[in-house]
């Protein structure tokens, strides 16, 4: 037996339990792993509210992306993983089908990967989600360089500090927002060149004194929404906005009520691309260079997870609520 | 003296006015031509409405982006040029500084060029900014290739003709889109491969039986507005919806009445770019290939300017009553 969580209903975090159920034997193209970390993301609140991309095909339904931990089972197929290999997680699988949160996972062997050495396992499951998603728009879609602009919204989320690193590491500029002053000096620690406080700066005017008036060549932004016409008047001539989430509009997956910011669009010659780490972990090529240059730059030690928190598997609603409270700066992470 | 079209205020088209004026002596970068023919813009309309990207800055305004004729005149600076020679012009320049409506104009040399042999002067006028246009975004930007499906809104205009025709001269597949049935011939015979009647068919439904379910690879539309939605649905995953201008957003401009089309975006990896051909002929480099490739596939008749309709100079209030009708297909002229 293992315990593991599952949910019964759609609904807050309250619904999580943590359930006894029988351990399972891998299939042919999977493997189990005694998982010794789990990495939270938003995603998982969307699943569990019946708001995500997708929904469990029925109840009750497991739930979890990220996890590290070490292999105790192989399928028939397997043959780049063997029995004891410490591994973790890539989000490239459908949580309809698997899901990591409890003490053991089944995980099919195109998700799985081993991670760096000089990394601890609640760091080892905070890394692919986040590296991969901000390499992804950043490095295979907009080749930042040296000393291009970057402006990171919603920055103390996990991915927005990868993007703070991953900017950083390709010698561009970072600049990062937050809505309060509360969390200005951690995201200068965490290496942003400029971090403008939205609630009591003006961004576009902000942007220009920081960057000497050329905006910002890329822009990073989960939230979408009315916002983005601000974003746009903050954009250099040539600007690709990537939106990777509709966190300000309205619905969880928006209903419509993003503005396209024509104007600008048409005076700077700007892309506003949609964007999720499907493209990248859907295409084999992709996410091979990906996952190459993430684990080589996180070796030499250019990016480093930044842990927010950490609870015990027995408190996943509080770690739930926690994310949900939006208090954190970086990576939520269950220790089993 | 010259005759050369003029406005004294903002207005319809009965505000531009045949005026006899002082011929003029070109300065230093700029040439003075002896106009035969004039290829007539929708710019030229938003700008005698006062709605374009740039006013007059005073009255009364000369007008015209594009004209075709025989050097005059020469400035101190000009060496590339010699009198008799013909040429036509780019609309690389400010029609706040000048305008080519008129039996002369006087134009920066670096928006001159000599247009191919083989072209008459109704057509050698009505080349540049259709295909200079068309040829930014399909082939600058897009880099459109054999097979991908080029879906074409507003087909009919000028551009949208001069962008069936790069699209077939690249070996990709133009699919273009009319409101009513009435042109559908007509642009088959002009080289779609398709048209979708937007009054009477659904163009996501169509899109996909044409293209047995892939979706448009490449999206060039001058309209925006709230058919920005109908269009993403009929994109393939991946696509890049170039909006090239506002017809179907509010105001000559728009004014924010664009939705971003954002879970389409998200779920495809959408890019929704803005585009004017300033980006192209702001860039020396850009502009040089533009107009090497454009020049050449002129001469090969790959590409081959389609003309609506010819005016005399005195019927120019006519011309521009007729391009505002939406009856014609392709360029209107003006011989002068």
């Amino acid at each position: 037996m293992s315990r593991v969580v599952r949910f019964h209903k759609f609904g807050d975090a309250s619904v999580l339990k943590l359930e006894e159920v029988p351990e399972q034997a891998p299939k042919s193209d999977e493997l189990r792993i005694k998982v010794d970390a789990i990495g939270l993301n938003r995603a998982e609140v969307l699943f569990r509210e019946g708001k995500y991309l997708e929904r469990p095909p029925s109840f009750p339904s497991s739930i979890g992306y990220e996890a590290s931990g070490t292999v105790t089972a192989i399928g028939s197929n397997v043959k780049d993983f063997k029995i004891g290999d410490k591994v973790s997680t890539i989000p490239a699988f459908s949580m309809s089908k698997y899901g990591v949160y409890g003490e053991t996972a089944i995980v099919p062997v195109s998700a799985v990967t081993t991670y760096p050495k000089n990394l601890s396992a609640e760091e080892g499951t905070s890394i692919w989600m986040q590296y991969l998603t901000a390499y992804g728009a950043l490095i295979e879609y907009a080749k930042i360089k040296k000393g291009d602009f970057v402006l990171i919204t919603a920055a103390s989320s996990s991915v927005g500090l990868a993007a703070i690193q991953l900017t950083r590491a390709a010698g561009a500029i970072p600049i990062a927002t937050t809505r309060t002053a509360k969390k200005k000096q951690v995201l200068l620690d965490a290496g942003a060149e400029a971090v403008i406080v939205t609630d009591d700066e003006n961004l576009p005017e902000r942007m220009r004194a920081i960057t000497s008036g050329h905006g910002a060549d890329v822009i990073f932004d989960p939230v979408a929404g009315p916002y983005l016409d601000t974003l746009a008047e903050a954009a250099a001539q040539g600007a690709t906005i990537f939106v990777y989430g509709s966190l300000g509009s309205s619905g969880s997956l928006g209903s419509g009520q993003t503005p396209f910011p024509l104007i600008a669009a048409l005076k700077k010659g700007l892309k506003v691309q949609g964007y999720t780490l499907f493209e990248i972990n859907s295409d084999p090529d992709k996410l091979k260079r990906a996952k190459k240059y993430v684990f080589e730059a996180i070796e030499k030690g250019q990016l480093k997870p930044i842990i927010a928190k950490v609870f015990p598997l027995e408190k996943i609603v509080d770690a739930h609520r926690y994310m949900e409270s939006n208090q954190q700066l970086g990576k939520i992470v269950v220790k089993v």
